[in-house]
This record gives structure tokens, sequence and C-alpha cells, in this order.
């Protein structure tokens, strides 16, 4: 086993735990500027959003190596199904693929997208994802990205995915039978799950990711109150034992969504409490 | 099979459907009024909770038999487990279950609280809760009445929950082995379940509750934005073949929170709309 009490290299800074460096959440920073605190504050990678790279994918994952850093994925696709998928859905979701490679990201999260209209449930709603990922799936593959499909909450059905557990996930790999396909798992979405950990060990190599953060006793608002680790009431131990005795040795990316708590906070202080906390309590 | 096409004697009311007849939401009217409303929409049974029926449960049990119709059950225990488990838990949920029995409901509905202080995830919390109720399962034996638990949507799980899915739920019964536990299944709270079929058929003779709303696309709040049947995405149909395919043949309780929508009709409308439905998309 790895021993992380002094190291925090397995740490991956999902950009979005700071505001998106946007103006108006956090302190806006340029990501230059980020990369360098990921570095100063010994995290070992980072997670990126389409919106922040543009056009600048080969220079910013250039940038992130110099410092002394990977880059661990790339955030996301847009949906593939439901009724805010976009008629440019194929375009997009190859342009994503590309712009992973182009950074070196490799993984690209998939998030499915709600039900698909005229359908109720989620049955029928996997069945026409588990096409349209077969669609893009080769050109992963041939870019050298890997899709991680990430269940999400069940909250989050009806308009935002169809894949609400690991189990889920797994029987549409399954179903699509292909390496570049994979699972990312994600605390805040899973921690509730008694069947975590056998459909842990079902997914075994197809696990890619691996997201923190925790999951309030009174969580406020079903997007953007995320807990940082240690506040809550996830068994944050507990699941990453589950996903690394599985097999999961990639990051370990810390992705908080928070905007009243820690997007109102210095950048600085929110990195330092995330390598105490994920020495401490993770 | 039953035919429900011309028949909504199967229907019942749970009270909250009409904002639980308070002052401010719906029409605020006195509960002889529901029972008369619920009589003529061809209802055929209603769901109480306390806070409504005080000391006047025989009264009120009474007069809804007066008007051909039968209790169907009870809202609920005191939450049993998690930070916000009242000290008199013991003593309150005793009470609840007098209460059911005073007023003749065969049902008493747990929602079991969130996670105990000092501990993480679920799985303790649900080895906890499993001891207290082996200390009240007796007393509702005696009292005639059956417990339901009811798993909740993992995003109530921290502060309301530590039962998320009717696996979970079939476990915990297994667990305490006592004919007065049983299982509530609400379609807010499971629909997106692709293991629920499975789950029903498991639960058997223990499921002693169904609960109707829908799951809408855009959920804008946890509590109180439920969809009246037909206006979401659960797969009503399929949910009640599960559940009646597994041998369930009680009540369909129609339990909507719906502060914007339909908390703010007429509840003639209301029951209207209900009975409509039923026919059409149940």
């Amino acid at each position: 086993m790895r021993d992380f009490s002094a190291d925090t290299s397995a740490l991956a800074l999902n950009t979005a735990t700071l505001g998106h460096n946007l103006d108006g959440y956090g302190a806006g920073w340029p990501l230059e500027r980020v990369i360098d605190a990921c570095a100063a504050h010994g995290f070992g990678s980072i997670v990126f959003w389409q919106r922040e790279i543009g056009t600048r994918a080969v220079e910013i994952g250039n940038r992130v190596r110099a410092a002394g850093l990977d880059v661990a994925g790339l955030c996301r696709t847009p949906y593939l199904v439901g009724r805010d998928r976009p008629d440019t859905w194929l375009e997009e979701t190859r342009a994503s693929i590309e712009m992973a490679a182009a950074l070196g990201a490799p993984v690209l999260t998939v998030v499915s997208g709600g039900t698909e209209p005229g359908t109720k449930g989620v049955a029928e709603t996997q069945k026409i994802l588990a096409e349209r990922l077969s669609q893009v799936v080769e050109h992963a593959a041939a870019c050298n990205v890997r899709l991680a499909v990430e269940p999400l909450n069940p909250m989050f059905g009806g308009n935002r995915t169809c894949l609400m557990t690991v189990q889920d996930a797994v029987k549409l790999c399954d179903l699509i039978g292909h390496d570049a396909l994979g699972i990312a798992v994600d605390v805040y979405h899973v921690w509730w799950d008694t069947a975590l950990k056998d459909a842990c060990a079902k997914a075994g190599s197809r696990l890619v990711g691996f997201h923190l953060c925790d999951w309030l006793e009174n969580t406020t608002d079903m997007l953007l109150d995320r807990g940082m680790m240690g506040d809550g009431v996830a068994d944050l131990k507990a699941i990453r034992r589950a996903v690394e005795g599985a097999g999961y040795s990639g990051p370990c990316e810390v992705e908080i969504f928070s905007r009243k708590t820690w997007w109102e906070m210095d950048p600085e202080t929110v990195l330092r409490v995330i390598s105490e906390r994920f020495r401490s309590v993770c």
C-alpha cells in the first residue's frame, strides 16, 4: 500500500473547487497561477473544464508539465441523452476528446444527461446512451483518451443523468465492452450506496477516476453545497478503500462545488485545507 | 388482476397533498371536509399526519368509516436515529403506534432519520436503527399496527434517512425478522433504482405501502416540488407492476408535496386530477 500520510502527490485539483477561477468566485485567478499554486501545495495533477481551455489546450498542457504536474482529466462531454442534449452532441463530443488529447489528459468525464423525451424511467435511456457512446468510443481510443462515465446522485435524475449507481455504470460498460470506456466514482454521488464496494470490485480496471468532497449533513443546495472532506457524513476512508481495493491507483481528484463557503475563500486557504484534510481524513 | 380503469377505490389520499389542510396552503379545510370530498371523488381511503389528529383519533377514525372510507395509514414516527432524533423517541414512537391503533390505521410510516452523530456513512446507523425498531415492534404487533420503513431518495441522506433503497429496507427487515415490520415504496424516492423490481420481489409480503406522485424532470426543491402523476419522468406503471407483482394489494396512496403548484390549487381540482391521472397514467 502507498503511504499518503506525508505525500499529497496523489491529489488532483479539479479547478471547479476554486469556483472555476471565474471572476465573482474565488480570486478569479488565471490558469497559470492555479497551476503554480497546485505545485506549491504538493498536488500531483489538475483537472480542467473545457471552457477554461478554449484554444490553449497544448499550451496549458505543456505549462502544467513544466510545473512538474500532470493533467489528470478534462470535464466534460456534452449530454449524450435527455432533453438538454445538444443537436451537435456528436461533433462536440469528438471535439472534447480532441481537446483532452491535446491537453495530455488521459480521462474525459461523461455526464450522461437525463431521461430521453418520450420515455419514462432510466432503462430505455441507458440503452440509447450505450448506442451513442459506441459512436465515440473508438475515436477516444484512437486519441488515447478514456471516457469516464460518472454516475450521479439520484437527485440529478430527470434532467442530468440516467446513471445513478456504479452498478448501473458497470452494466453500461459491459454492454459496450471497450477498454476506452471507464467509470469515475465521486463520493458526493455514491456515498450512500451500500452496494458500492461490490460494484467497485466488479468495475475493477474500469475505474478511471475517483472524486473527493463530502456530503454535508444538512445539504442546502442540490448543486452548489458540497462539503470539504471531513465536514460531512461520507465514509471517505471506506470509499477510498473500496476504489483502491478494486485496483484503482490513479489520482484522488478534489471537486467541491461550494458557492457560499469554499468559493468565497482565498484559493491559497482552500488548497492548504484540501492538502491537510487529504492527509487526515481520506 | 383488478381493473382500476373505472375504479378509484384503491386510491388513498395522503392529506399532505392538500398542503396538510393548513391555512396558507390549499383551502385550509377541516378534516371532515377532506373526508367527505375524498368519498365524493371515489377515493377508498385516507392517510393522516399526527399533527392533524391530536386527541381526536377515535373520532376521526369513526368519521372516516361513516363516510364509507378506510384509514389507510398514519404519518409518522419521530426519527429513530441521527442528530434530529428526539430524546423522547421511544415514548413518542409508542404514542404514534397507539394513535394509529386508535384511528384504525393498519400502517404507521417510519422515516428513519439520518446518520448517527459520531459515525460516517449509513451502515453503522442502519444497525442502530434495527436495534431501536426491535424495541418498538412488539408494541406495534400488540396494537395490530404494522410499521412501514420508507426508503428515501439518497438526497435525503445525512439528516433524514439512512435507508435509500428498497434493498436496504429488505435487509433491515430480515435482520429484525418480525411480521409487524414492513416497507413502504414511494415512487418519488425509488423511481431511479434499476434494482427496484428485484428488491420488491424479495420484499414480497413485507410491502405494506405504495406511494404515488411523480419525479419532475427539473426538480427545483428537494422537499416541496413533487409532481402530479404523469407530469414527470417516473415509470409509474412499471413501478406499480413491480410492487403489485410482488404481492402488494393495498391502497395506492397519493402523497404530493408541492408548495408552488398543487398546494396552491383548490382541493376539489386536486382530487379530480388525481382521480383522472390514477386511471390514465398509473
